[in-house]
């Protein structure tokens, strides 16, 4: 086997879940994920961790849903146990088929996932990471060959994550202790308000709070955005293309919107809820290891050299304690690629200019 | 998908498992039962069960195993959770590798299982059923084309349940009234007591305390065998091949063992405690899809047309209530064929003459 699936799943076992002897881990595995399971069971042998080993099997899953009439159990008690009383729970994505899951009526869907907000709960509950095996299924997602592709997760998995957790923290900093933020690049010019905000070093860790394998952003709650952003890295959002979306804000409001291609999802998103509206979050990708936008958010919104704002939810880690931010049931990410003449301002500071963080050399103060 | 798997997947839904809407099922499906899975969570699906299903993957359990120091901690209490509360366990076996396993030391495997002997028996404890998915390994394992294979396994699994059920309570009658068993076979003259033992039917339902798909044999618990018994069957036992082994009995005691191929590990079955070198069972193969022998005894001791006898443990199912039988640490198989010039009596009666019994077309009385 690969040493990258080895490398991985020690990452994976030791730098993000921080998984000690005698926890009791869940590892979820998708149909394509197989290597990296056994590369992982490895791990958790060795740490001497305990191991139930859950299939999440697209098409097992799809002729379930498929096959049901909707009329879900709630929170169903044996496996609410399982999740429960799970220290951990590490899902492996990576399935054979992006699409897999696509002629399953969407109500159903939704019925299942109602059903089960406890068990999601439970899950949340506890020391969880996702991480994504490279698969052919997902290197055609992302419009590459199989071997470039597992360079690609190679490349932002395998990061040296202590180093970037610490430079993480020097932004982290800037925004804890900054007011007002400027983004500025081609058709971008907006300024948001972080008073009293805490961003959070999504450092890939559970001891960061963060839960995703790569991960590699620091994200705030932002309000009160003035200005216009464009966002030209190419999105997908459910299921559909959306290229060149644009958005104005006058005073805190959302005043105009549109899109090159799927303005009308764009609209069903903005048009969800009061919420859906305002934005949830600030997010600046800082992992050096992606290099382009492959379709997945999990990675596109960690890009370095990148900005991404959402519309709707905000995250509660961001907010003074017992403070509510933007409540809505949608959270959609938008990116905008901060390259030549972009420059990212805090309080009036240059932070980053043409992708270029201030402490990075080649950096234009 | 071919229609037979998803005849399989009712086959063990339906008549098998009895499963109910809102029955909590775990699927557990080894690494190439994929396909069977998928038709068995239609199944669930359309029936209203609920579903978890856990990946039963040799190379992963392998890894674990191996990595492990081997102190295991005993029945991790959110597994334990999981099985303690399930209704049904289906487990779908069908690996990619019958040696997958073959390389974790022996005593890595026992503490294992030692130390989850909680959660096997919260598992034994549901209406659980195995059954095999065919598999190119499991075909292999056969000495058979894969397709051949196929066409095998799914003869021996789409029976007429109900009225094989009929008939082999034929033979539980005649068992549960009768005193003396006689075989009389090639190599083979061997009495018998079964007075005061009650067969079991299996059906391959838990409605008859049957839980393999396929079954179709009727067991008792015997005791003071007398005389000569050659099995033609050739069994493979720990790993190793056995060939014409024959067993001599004088007045209940064991008093001598040979076998072409494979006498040391007979002699290691047999003399492992005082148990093992009593019979614990005497079964009647009955499925008349099961042809031949193909090295997994989950098929072989159902051959219609043979006879199976146990060294060691006795089924608590088959002795009066209160009563112990036969104890012993293994329950080791052998096969003996019922053809040319073969019978077997009960109570001096032909029940069976050259493997038809008295009920068929074409029994000479």
């Amino acid at each position: 086997m690969d040493d990258r699936v080895h490398d991985h799943a020690a990452t994976l076992v030791d730098w993000s879940a921080r998984i000690e002897a005698g926890d009791d881990v869940v590892l979820r595995v998708a149909e394509g994920a197989h290597d990296l399971a056994v590369a992982v069971a490895e791990a958790l042998g060795r740490r001497g961790a305990n191991l139930v080993t859950v299939a999440d099997a697209d098409e097992v899953h799809r002729a379930y849903l498929r096959a049901h009439d909707g009329d879900f159990e709630t929170d169903p008690a044996y496996e609410l146990a399982l999740y429960d009383r799970a220290d951990s729970v590490l899902s492996l994505d990576g399935g054979r088929n992006t699409a897999a899951l696509a002629d399953v009526p969407a109500d159903r869907s939704q019925q299942y996932a109602r059903a089960r907000s406890g068990i999601r709960e439970a899950r949340l509950d506890t020391d969880w990471v996702s991480t994504v095996h490279p698969t052919r299924s997902l290197a055609q997602q992302a419009d590459m060959a199989y071997e470039a592709y597992r360079e690609f997760v190679y490349g932002a998995v395998l990061r040296d994550w202590e180093s970037l957790a610490a430079e993480m923290d020097r932004l982290k900093e800037v925004f804890d202790e900054g007011s007002e933020v400027r983004i500025v690049a081609a058709g971008t010019d907006l300024t948001l308000s972080i008073a009293g905000r805490t961003a959070v070093n999504s450092a890939a860790s559970v001891a960061y709070d963060s839960h995703n394998l790569p991960s590699g952003e620091v994200f705030t709650a932002p309000f009160d955005p003035d200005g216009v952003v464009s966002f030209d890295v190419p999105m997908t959002i459910r299921g559909r293309q959306v290229r060149d979306a644009r958005l104005t804000f006058e005073d805190g409001n959302l005043v105009d919107w549109a899109a090159a291609q799927g303005e009308d999802v764009l609209t069903e998103v903005v048009e969800t809820d009061a919420g859906s509206r305002r934005l949830g979050e600030l997010g600046v990708g800082m992992n050096r290891g992606i290099d382009r936008p492959t379709g997945r958010i999990l990675f596109d919104e960690k890009m370095a050299g990148t900005v991404h704002l959402a519309l709707g939810r905000a995250y509660d880690a961001c907010l003074p304690e017992g403070e509510s931010g933007n409540e809505s049931a949608v959270h959609v990410d938008l990116i905008t690629e901060m390259d030549e003449d972009s420059r990212l301002e805090v309080d009036g500071e240059v932070i980053q200019r043409n992708g270029v963080f201030r402490w990075e050399d080649g950096f234009e103060a």
